[in-house]
């Protein structure tokens, strides 16, 4: 059993001490006078808050982050970015997730949402720097039957070892695309997630592109298509979904899948416009995602949240679309329950993952409302601390091996870019 | 005479020496052996750039940061903006600017085009932080009879002082719209104008509504109106210009007229997009800006910067639209000389403006493409000193009198939302 005491912490206007025992906020009172292993007295300079739950990224892409920026999507693809995870090793992945999480935790993140090669690396690289993961063996047909062999392979050993993964980390079952994987791997998939209690991951609807081909090739839309495969369910996660319809939308809602909005990545790749408040009010869970680095070009949910508000602003032509609450709301408490976790806000009882913010910061100050600061005025300057499951993952800004990594990477980017 | 030299930058993916004189950089060389009044060795760990120029913000409202947000316009400036702002005394425009001026240096600015009342306040506040600034009276006649009393003595006065202020300071007479000054006040401003040599700065075309307006009552567009009062010339800076027509545009360009594009304002108060890329094509000179803090929230250059290229390629639907040297080129050297300033370059004979920035900031690994990391993913806590026309304003992060200002700005936040 391992305990943390906080002091004199801002929680909702007031001073309190918030008592943490192993994993979960035991306590929270005006004064709390218990032992604990760790004690540390904030003074009432810092604020705590929920941490930020990422829905979808591919974090060891953070390795190419600004290798090859506003091209053409084909040159930019076919040039830059997949000849460069050709050379991808198990050694980029491991750095290039242990820097996506340096970053994470910088930005106040405590999980993320990730679909990429060699999961093993991601979940153990994730596990060990502190931080939840949702993550598992992913799909991509088109590159040939050796690697579909390989992710077989991948699937197998992954049935036999994820009971043996630490609690931080959420099984899943990634899908690269409808139209990269054949319609029989869809099949297979059905039947693992018939036996076990996965998250099934897929991009979906991305561009309108994507939408014709399946209209052409299946006869229906994508959402339907996969719901023909049997494959939407509570457990779906949808990344993009920005050209959903509105039949389709009320299928989700009615399988009860996700969709991971990520507004940055959407209007750098210019792919539209996804209209988050009208899929709420259809009954769809929608959350916040970054999307991986090469497409936004950072981890960082409160710029997630900022441009998420700014965009439904603009494109619904409503300046009070999207407000600052809400899309807290979504990148915490929304996407905790959406993976099963009672976290996502402070509140004994809830899984201890939280950030300390520090009420001095300039961005912050005067400080009439915390959720609007956190929004459209924060960033990563202002977080101090980060808390996941209990641990402290950043301390005053200070994350252990830091300074490691970023050596690792600065070496591992010379063989990408050669 | 004052001297510097910044030992063992890294400009150009090169170690360099830069020696600075006075407020200008003297000499880039590899290695200079030359005496200085202050040395600094960055050790070949931080990236030497210009710094950023904010072409229009409102400083002092930074008092109001996040004090009402997601709100109708009406009720925004009917039972917010305005009621606060009528409270602020000359003590709030200095501890708001004052702020301002914090938050600015810590993301790298360090100029502002600011419209706000109590213009001397704002001058001394930013002369004495360090910081440029353009700025002088303003002009807002449907505040009645009396205002108009205070902005005659007001721009009095200035013609008076003008020539007393800091080389750092850039003269100008503001106006906040052509809906909320009479034409005989533009035409007295426009006799100004004639005999001295300052800037015009004016919020032009922000609303669909106020072209309408201007339609009705002018039987003219908004440039065509200012135009015919002799106000469009090199010397003007129009604020927003969003709804500018195609042959408003061509007017601008050839009276050489400067847009400051602010896209974070203008999504956030969906006022529509302002296409930047077809504006330059009509040889329209374009700049950015943050606008004040309640329509943001918050002075960050990069933030504009990056939102500023992703607006454009989902508006234009083109993924190369606003690449990052653009927007990069937009907030420092095409501003500087919009000003006037031989700066926003770093280069032998300009003025010394920079920003030291910290390569090894996990956001900025593995280090592609600078330009790109800067407008992409960097934030404040990626830039380690800045310099303005010779003088650190901030060093290791470090900005002098910065706690003071903080619990000024707490402290006066109370009158305000009380």
């Amino acid at each position: 059993m391992s305990s943390l005491l906080l002091k004199q912490v801002i929680f909702k206007n007031q001073s309190v001490d918030i008592y943490i025992e192993n994993n979960r906020i035991q306590k929270i009172d005006t004064t709390l006078s218990v032992h604990a292993d760790e004690c540390v007295d904030y003074k009432n300079q810092k604020t705590i808050l929920p941490a930020f739950y990422n829905g979808h990224t591919h974090a060891a892409m953070t390795l190419l982050r600004g290798y090859a920026d506003d091209l053409p999507l084909f040159e930019w693809l076919n040039n830059y970015i997949w000849p460069s995870e050709v050379k991808f090793t198990k050694k980029h992945i491991q750095v290039g997730t242990q820097l996506a999480c340096l970053e994470m935790i910088h930005s106040g993140t405590v999980f993320f949402n990730d679909m990429y090669w060699h999961h093993p690396v991601v979940i153990k690289t994730a596990t060990d720097m502190g931080l939840r993961v949702c993550s598992g063996p992913i799909f991509l047909d088109t590159l040939g039957s050796k690697s579909q062999k390989i992710q077989q392979i991948a699937l197998k050993k992954f049935l036999q070892k994820y009971k043996t993964f630490s609690p931080t980390v959420i099984p899943s079952l990634g899908v690269h695309a409808i139209y990269s994987v054949y319609p029989k791997t869809l099949e297979r998939l059905k039947k693992v997630l018939d036996d076990y209690d996965f998250f099934f991951h897929i991009h979906l609807s991305e561009t309108q592109k994507e939408v014709e081909d399946c209209l052409k090739e299946h006869g229906c839309t994508p959402a339907e298509y996969l719901d023909k495969k049997g494959l939407l369910s509570p457990k779906t996660l949808i990344a993009h979904g920005i050209h959903l319809t509105k039949d389709e939308l009320k299928l989700l809602a009615d399988r009860g899948a996700t969709v991971v909005h990520m507004p940055v990545s959407n209007m750098k790749l210019s792919n539209g416009f996804f209209d988050c408040t009208a899929a709420n009010e259809l009954g769809v869970n929608v959350i916040l995602g970054t999307d991986g680095a090469s497409s936004n070009n950072c981890l960082d949910m409160m710029g997630e949240m900022k441009t998420a508000s700014l965009f439904a602003k603009h494109a619904l032509q409503n300046v009070t679309a999207m407000p600052a609450q809400k899309v807290f709301h979504m990148a915490t408490q929304a996407a905790a329950e959406t993976f099963g976790l009672q976290a996502g806000v402070i509140e004994e009882g809830k899984l201890a993952d939280a950030i300390l913010v520090d009420l001095n910061n300039t961005r912050l100050v005067p400080g009439y409302n915390i959720l609007s600061d956190m929004v459209y005025s924060a960033d990563s300057s202002c977080i101090d601390s980060v808390i996941c499951n209990g641990r402290f993952l950043m301390k005053n800004k200070q994350i252990k091996g830091e300074d490691a990594i970023i050596e690792k990477a600065l070496r591992l980017k010379v063989g990408i870019s050669e």
